[in-house]
C-alpha cells in the first residue's frame, strides 16, 4: 500500500469492505512489484504493443492468478474467484493485458475446461496456463455475434477418416475480432455446427490447430489481421477462414455432445435448445471477468479525477485573490460523486456476482436456478458495468480538462481499451433482454419452454406476478424492508428499508407489466414479433431496474457486514448518494406511477446536491478506499499540478 | 453527389435545406476531388501523421475555404460564413486537418485580423493564407485554462529598448496544448498580461516569433511536445515558456490597447473587464467552427451506423427463416434516431449561428447587443454540439457493434479525435455558465456591470422576469405561437405553435427562478459563492434549454422557409421527434413543474416510439440528406456485408 493511503485509516476500513471475499489476493498483488500494471508506452507500434502484451501475459504464468486458472488435479487451486479477482487487479493497469490474459486463461482455458473432459484438461490446460500453447476463442463470426445460435460455420464427421471437416461456407461465415488470432494462437476453440450423418447437432465446440510450431497457418486455414482498432492496440484480433479443415474426433469439446467410435452422436441433454444454452452458460465467466475489468478501469479513472480535482484551482472566489477548488463547485462534485457512488454500489455486486460464480463452480450451489440466476445477473452486471465504465471515463476525462486528453494521464487508454466491453462477450442491449428473460421466468423455467430465438422472443409467459428474490444477503435485506417504517408512507426513502423497497416495488411493477405485454404474444394471431418489439424499451428498463436493485442490496449487505466505525458511516452516505441518484435519473418514472409527488421528487433532486456537499470532504478517502496503489496511477499531469 | 444521392429526390429536397445559405460552397467542395476528406492511414506513426496533416491544411491554400478568411483588400474575399462552411466540410473527413487548419486560418489567422490592425494585417495574413508562415494561438497555460483573465505569461513594456518582454513567470505559465507549437508554428499569437510602467493592462496578445527559418527555437523560447494524445494525432501540440524574450513593439496587436512612441498605454475601451470581453469575443469564430466541424463528424458517424444498420440483420423473425434488418428493432431505432433528429435540429441552428457570425463580420449587424448574444450563443451551442457528439458517435460506434470498434470503419477516428471538442475552445460548463450569464443579462447591460470573475459570479441582478427574443425567424416564430390553438391547454404539443410556446416556457421559467436565486448574493452579509454555487445545476439546466429552444426554432424556419414536397414533409416528422425526445429527456422536470400530468407524460414517450416507427422507412433518405458524398465514408464493414 502507499504511503498516502496508510495515513487514512478509513480509506483502509473502506478498501477491507470493498477488497471482500478475495482480500488475499488482492493485497498479495498490489504488494508484488512484478506485477504487471503497466503504464501506457507510447512509442511503441502495433507489433511491439502486441509484443510486450504477450511479454507481460506470460510473466503471469508463475502468479497465484494462474495457479487459480487450474484445476486441483493439474495442479492449480481451482479457485475461480482468485482468478476473476486477479484478472479483475490487471483491469487497473494495461487493458491489452487484461483482455489477452482473460482470453487465453478465461475463454481460451474455460472452453477447455468446461466444454471439454478430463483428456482434453490433461493435453491442453498445462500449455494454456504456462502459455506454451496459445490459444483463442472462435465464436463470433461477421455475419453473426450477438446470435451465437445461427453461425454457418459447420464441423462434420466425416465417418471415412474419423475426423471432423471444419468449414467456413461463406464469407459471413468467417470468425472476426478473435483475439489471439492474429499473431499468437497456434490452437483455436472453435465454434461450429456439428453435423453427423444427416443430423445437424447445433452448435458445438471444436480445437482446431491454427498454426504450426514455426508460426505458418495449418493447411486450410487463412488467418486475417484485424489491424488497427480502437484501442486494446496490444491484442491481436484476428480472422480465420476455414476451408475443409480435417481435425481428429477427439479434438471435439465432447462433455455435452460426443461421437463415440462407431461415428454415433449422443448428448446427456436431449433438448437442442438446452444443450446450446448449457454450453453458452459457460460463458458467464467470460461475462464476470469483463464486468470486474470494467469496474476497476473505471475505478482508476475516478481515482485519478478525484485526486486532480482536489488539487486544481480555477476561478478566484470573491474576494478575488484566493483560487476555487475545482471540486468545490456543485457541478464538479455532480459528474464525479453520484458515478463514484455507482462505482461503489457495483463494486460490491460484483463481489457477490463473483462469490457465486465460484461457488458454483466448485459445486458448493448445484441447483440449476442458480446457475441460470447467475447467467442472468453476469449478462445484466456486463451490460451496465461496461456502460457505467464509458460514461464515467469520458466524464473523468473532462473533469480534468485538456490534461485529461494528453495521453500519458491516461484516459486516452482508459477510454479507448473499455469502450468495446459494450460489445464483446455480449452486446449489451442484447444481454440485457436476457436478463430480463431470466426475470420473467424467474430463472426457474426449462429452458426447452422458450422460444428458440433466446434473447428475442419470449412467447406467451404467464408469469403474472414476479418475485423478487434476495440472493444476496437474503435475511439482512428481508430484515430491513419488513422494519422499514415509513415503507408505505411518504417518506420511504428515508430509511435503508425503505430504500430497498422502493428498489423493488420499481422492478416488480416494470416486470408484471412487460410479463402483461408479452403475454399476448401468444394470443391467437397476434403478431408475436411485433408485440415483442414494442414492448423492448421497457424489457430493458426492467433489467436495468433489476440491477440497480441487486446493486443496492450489495452495498447494503456489505455495509450491514462491515465493523462499525467511521468507514463504515462513509460507506452509509455513499449508499444514500446511490439511492438517491438512481431515483433522481429515473424520478420521471416515479412519478409516472404515482411512487413519488411532484414535490418529492424535486426533493430527491435537492438530496443528491445534499450529499454530494456532505460527502466533498472525504473525496479522498473514498477514492483511496478503492485500493489501487499509487505506482499504478503515476500520470504527468499530477506532477505538473505539484510544480506549481 | 453520389449515384445514390441523386436517386433520391426527397435526400436532395432536404440537402438544400440543411446547405442553406452556404450551399454553393458546399457543393463545390463535395465535387472537388482535391478536397482533402482523407480516410485514416492507420500506418503513420505520429511524425508521419503530422506531416501529412500539415501537407493537406498546405493543400487547402488555393480553396475557396482560404480565400474566404482573407479580408477584400488582400485579395480575399472576406466571407467569414464560407471560411467557417468550408471548415465545417473538412469535418467529414480527417479532423487532425480540421484542427489544424482551424488552428492557423481560425485562430492565428482570426487573432491577427481581430486583435490587430492594418500594418499587421499587411505584413502577416498573406504569410498565414498560404502557409508561408505557419503560426499558432498561444493562450491556454497549464495552470489557467478556462480563467484566461488569471493567466500569468508578462508581456512588460521595456522604454530603454522599446520592446516587449514576453515572460512565463512560473511552471503555471506554461502555455500547454499549444496547437502548432511542437513542431511547425513560426510565430506565436501569445496571450499575456500587458505591463506598462507601473500598470497592468490587463491580457493582450502579442506575435513572438518561435522558430528561425531553420525550425531552431528562438533564444528564450522552449518547446515542448504534447506527444501522443488520445486523438487529434496530426496535431502537433506543444507547450512553451519564454524567458525574457524581448520582441518589438509594434507586435502588441494593438486594436483594443496601444503603447505610443512616448510609451504610453491606452486603449478605445476606457475599462479593463470590457476590453477583456471585447478581446475574448475574439474567440467566437473559433467556437462556431469547432461547434460545426463537431456536427459534421457527428452526421458522418450517424450515416455509417443507420446505413450498416439497414444492411445488418441479426435474430430471425418468429417464423424461423427471415432474419430481422437491425435498423427494424425498437431499440435501435431508440438509440439512433432521436439523435438523428436532434443532429438535424442542431446543424440548421449552427446554419444561423454562422449567418449570424457572417452578419456581424460584414458589419451588417453591429449594434453591441447583437454581438454579445452571438458570443452567449455561440458558447452554448459549442457546448451542446460537442457533447452531443460525443454522445451520438459513441451510441454509433455501439450501433455497429465489433465492426465499430475496427480503425478500417471510422468511429475509432471520430470518437478519439472529437472527444477534446469538450475542452478546447472552452469548457463546456464554462461555456454553458457563460451562455446562462448572458440570457441573465439578455445580451445588453454593459459587461463593466458585472463581476470582474466573468463566467463564475453574477452577482445581484435585478433581472426579474426573462425575455425571449426569437432572434431566430423571428417573426415566423411569433406567428406560429399566436396562432397555436392549444397553447396553454392540454394538447400543447399538438401543433408546431404550442410546442414553440413549451420549449419558451420551460426556458422562461428556469431562467426566472434562476435568476430569484441568484439576487440573494447581492443581499448584506450574503456568501456569493455559495448562492452561485448551489444554483450552478440550476444554472447549467438553464443554459440547456435556451439551446433547445433556439434549436427549434431554427428548425421551424427552416422547414417554413422551405418549399412544399415531400422533403418538407419528412423535416416535419424529424422535427416532432426532437420535440418529443426533448420533452421525454426533460419529463421530470415538465411534470414537477406541472406542465405535464403524469399520464401526459407517459403519452410523450409513447410518441417517441411512435415516431421512432413512422420515421424507419425513411431512415436511408434521412441520412442521404446529410450530403456526405460517399467517398468520404468508405468502410470495410459495408463491402463485408456486401460480400455476404
Amino acid at each position: 500500500m502507499s504511503a498516502e493511503q496508510t495515513k487514512d485509516p478509513v480509506a483502509e476500513q473502506i478498501r477491507a469492505v470493498l477488497d471482500g471475499r478475495w482480500e488475499a489476493i488482492r493485497q498479495q498483488l498490489r504488494a508484488d512489484p512484478r506485477f504487471p500494471v503497466a503504464e501506457p508506452d507510447l512509442r511503441l507500434d502495433l507489433e511491439q504493443h502486441r509484443a510486450r502484451t504477450l511479454e507481460l501475459v506470460t510473466a503471469l504464468t508463475d502468479s497465484e492468478l494462474v495457479r487459480a486458472t487450474l484445476p486441483v488435479e493439474l495442479g492449480g487451486t481451482g479457485d475461480v474467484g482468485a482468478s476473476v479477482t486477479g484478472l479483475e487487479m490487471i483491469g487497473h493497469g494495461d487493458l491489452s493485458v487484461f483482455v489477452k490474459a482473460g482470453v487465453q486463461f478465461g475463454l481460451f482455458g474455460g472452453a477447455i475446461a468446461n466444454l471439454g473432459t478430463e483428456r482434453h484438461h490433461r493435453e491442453y490446460l498445462p500449455g494454456m496456463a504456462d502459455l506454451s500453447l496459445p490459444g483463442c476463442f472462435a465464436m463470433t463470426e461477421t455475419g453473426h455475434g450477438s446470435d451465437v445460435q445461427s453461425i454457418l460455420t459447420t464441423a462434420t464427421y466425416d465417418p471415412e477418416t474419423d475426423e471432423l471437416v471444419v468449414h467456413s461456407p461463406s464469407p459471413a461465415a468467417r470468425k472476426d475480432y478473435i483475439g489471439g488470432a492474429a499473431r499468437d494462437a497456434r490452437l483455436a476453440a472453435v465454434f461450429a455446427q456439428l453435423v453427423v450423418g444427416e443430423e445437424q447437432h447445433g452448435v458445438h465446440c471444436v480445437l482446431v490447430p491454427l498454426r504450426d510450431e514455426s508460426g505458418q497457418p495449418m493447411p486450410g486455414v487463412t488467418i486475417g489481421d484485424c489491424g488497427t482498432k480502437l484501442g486494446l492496440k496490444g491484442v491481436d484480433n484476428g480472422r480465420l477462414m476455414f476451408d475443409q479443415v480435417h481435425v481428429p474426433r477427439a479434438n471435439l469439446l465432447n462433455k455435452y455432445g460426443d461421437i463415440d467410435d462407431q461415428g454415433r452422436y449422443s448428448s446427456p441433454i436431449e433438448s437442442v435448445n438446452r444443450r446450446f444454452f448449457t454450453m453458452l452458460g459457460t460463458l458467464v465467466r467470460g461475462r464476470v471477468t469483463v464486468a470486474a475489468g470494467a469496474g476497476a478501469a473505471t475505478r482508476s479513472a475516478l481515482t485519478l479525477a478525484v485526486r486532480y480535482g482536489l488539487q486544481r484551482t480555477q476561478f478566484t472566489y470573491p474576494d478575488g485573490e484566493h483560487e476555487v477548488v475545482v471540486m468545490d463547485y456543485r457541478a464538479h462534485q455532480r459528474k464525479l460523486l453520484p458515478r463514484l457512488a455507482r462505482s461503489y454500489a457495483l463494486a460490491l455486486a460484483q463481489n457477490a456476482l463473483t462469490g457465486k460464480l465460484a461457488d458454483i463452480s466448485t459445486g458448493e450451489i448445484t441447483d440449476e436456478s442458480s446457475q441460470r440466476e447467475l447467467e442472468a445477473r453476469a449478462a445484466g452486471l456486463k451490460a451496465i458495468t461496461t456502460e457505467h465504465a464509458n460514461d464515467t471515463i469520458q466524464a473523468c476525462r473532462e473533469a480534468c480538462g485538456g490534461a485529461g486528453y494528453m495521453a500519458l494521464n491516461r484516459f486516452a487508454d482508459l477510454k479507448a481499451d473499455t469502450d468495446v466491453f459494450a460489445t464483446f462477450e455480449g452486446d449489451n442491449t442484447v444481454l440485457l433482454q436476457l436478463l430480463a428473460k431470466g426475470m420473467l421466468t424467474d430463472y426457474r423455467s426449462d429452458f426447452q419452454e422458450l422460444d428458440t430465438r433466446g434473447a428475442i422472443l419470449f412467447g406467451a409467459r404467464q408469469v403474472t406476478t414476479s418475485v423478487i428474490e434476495h440472493t444476496i444477503g437474503g435475511s439482512i435485506i428481508q430484515r430491513l424492508i419488513s422494519g422499514a417504517p415509513g415503507k408505505d408512507g411518504d417518506n420511504a426513502l428515508e430509511d435503508r428499508g425503505g430504500q430497498l423497497a422502493v428498489f423493488e416495488d420499481r422492478e416488480s411493477h416494470l416486470t408484471e407489466t412487460l410479463a402483461m405485454r408479452l403475454r399476448r404474444a401468444g394470443e391467437e394471431g397476434a403478431d408475436s414479433f411485433r408485440v415483442f418489439n414494442e414492448a423492448q424499451d421497457h424489457l430493458l428498463e426492467s433489467a436495468r431496474a433489476h440491477i440497480d436493485r441487486i446493486a443496492l442490496e450489495a452495498f447494503v449487505t456489505a455495509i450491514e457486514e462491515a465493523p462499525d466505525g467511521p468507514g463504515r458511516d462513509l460507506l452509509n452516505l455513499v449508499c444514500d448518494l446511490f439511492v438517491f441518484s438512481t431515483v433522481e435519473a429515473n424520478r420521471a418514472w416515479f412519478i409516472e406511477h404515482g411512487r413519488l409527488s411532484a414535490s418529492q421528487s424535486k426533493g430527491v433532486v435537492a438530496r443528491v446536491n445534499e450529499l454530494c456537499g456532505e460527502l466533498r470532504p472525504h473525496t479522498a478517502t473514498l477514492v483511496g478506499g478503492f485500493g489501487i496503489p499509487d505506482r499504478w496511477l503515476t500520470t504527468e499531469m499530477m506532477a505538473d499540478l505539484a510544480s506549481f
